[in-house]
């Protein structure tokens, strides 16, 4: 059970018999603090596990560090709860010498610095800027193949290694794959964005990044957010089993990344660059 | 169409048969940026519309205002796009005199001020500080019934108002409903917390607060921060259709929020407080 799940007692209640005591299995739910220098710089609820490349995906979807090198060491802050145990609810993340520290933790929710006329184009902007990779720049000839079978097959692929899903029913799952269908990492947590990091996270620390040849299947929609974690970590494809939102579809169409939705066994809809995928190479652009 | 939903071309990719271009409708994500006596304060990812009721109600969760006429005007602030378009994206709105500005846009994302030691309870403490209605105090006699048939047909009744979900499948709802299944209002948007903030909004600004007697249905899963929005408008069931998360379990616990998942036409768990729900009066206590 760990700490990624907690069973809890549960009234069932039903239309068609009396009310039933049972026992649930529930996502286990939990604020982590990350501490950056010394100094609080976020706060997200995610579940437990994986923490130290959660903090790592989250600092590379800050546009904070890309390269392992430049992360310093993390530990768990000594934060006890009230019988005195430790929480391990808090990590201290140290940057490498040299690596700037991101001016406030506003920095996170504010994508612009203009004071007035915020809108979709500029989000775009802020997060083109603070790129390190990029995704454009391959010839269209040179661009390795991926066969839609096997971006077709990722939907199931997710749902058959999500341990925590199926006893709870309660988290979401991003997956990292080869374009050979390889399954390189998995990730659940109650919150996708945490999942996405956690995935991100592993890869920056086992120096993986810029993720070249990889599709991130993710298992609900895809936000701005998750468009932007992975072209942020160089990620090529992302794939969701549900709709995208404008403005993910408008980050994916300027920056070259090749945008899925609605992955649904047999078929899926492109809502940019299609030409990576190898049965869509009849039309280049959506 | 508005600006709830965009029109997009995408390209079907299908192993029966040859790719196909066709028009799809997607929902519209765009940044909100809330600024709060002149001062950005956040900003937010969400569906354009009711973004007045956005800002209240997410004033509301923040804990600033529990009353209409704690808030002051708000308006869109001119901000222009690229075009010199007014991108209705930016709004600043005033509190009325007397009413403490949070301390630092922090508050959001910090749940306590211990440097260290942060963990569930303490987040559930921030919450229940800052309320200023509570669920207690009612007597189990005095408590107003909510028939089970009722609460389990409150997700049907939600998808069936739910105008953007139907053409886009990329949306959260939120609706309120009263104990005898009215429907008093429904928001949707790409963020689920956002569609429950305009819901807490719209009622703030009707003079509604706190509000009992009512049912807060939801489309997707039940989390600590949908739990908190719950808790501090005074609103005594939260419903999900999927599951809760254990910290969303623990908050309804303590603050007396009946808490119920996996909402499916014939039955549903009730994970805190089932005492208000009529077909539950055999077992007071989870």
């Amino acid at each position: 059970m760990g700490r990624l799940m907690q069973r809890r007692r549960v009234l069932k209640l039903s239309l068609d018999g009396e009310p039933r005591r049972r026992e649930d299995v529930l996502a286990a739910e939990e604020p982590l603090e990350i501490r950056l220098g010394g100094r609080s710089f976020s706060v997200t609820m995610r579940t437990p596990g994986d923490d130290f490349d959660l903090v790592a995906g989250f600092l590379v979807s800050e546009g904070v560090v890309w390269d392992a090198g430049q992360l310093g060491a993390m530990r768990f802050c000594a934060g006890e709860d009230e019988q005195g145990r430790q929480t391990y609810n808090v990590v201290e993340a140290q940057l490498a010498p040299g690596v700037a520290l991101p001016e406030t933790s506003l920095e996170r929710h504010v994508y612009t610095s203009s004071s007035c006329g915020i809108c979709g184009t500029a989000s775009i902007d802020a997060v083109t800027k603070s790129s390190h990779f990029g995704l454009a720049g391959e010839q269209p000839g040179d661009l390795p193949e991926l066969p839609l079978e096997i971006l077709l097959s990722l939907p199931d692929r997710l749902r058959e290694h999500q341990q925590v899903f199926e006893r709870t029913g309660g988290v979401h799952a991003a997956g990292l794959f080869g374009f050979d269908g390889s399954l390189l990492c998995l990730r659940e947590d109650v919150g996708r964005h945490n999942a996405v990091d956690k995935v991100v996270g592993w890869a920056l620390r086992e120096g993986r990044l810029p993720l070249r040849n990889t599709v991130l299947q993710v298992s609900g929609r895809a936000s701005f957010e998750l468009a932007q974690k992975a072209y942020l970590a160089g990620i090529p494809v992302l794939s969701a089993v549900s709709a995208p939102s404008s403005l993910a579809v408008e980050l994916a169409q300027e920056t070259g990344l090749t945008l899925a939705g609605f992955s649904r066994g047999r078929s899926l809809n492109v809502y940019a660059h299609p030409e990576r995928i190898i049965a869509s190479r009849v039309g280049n652009s959506v």
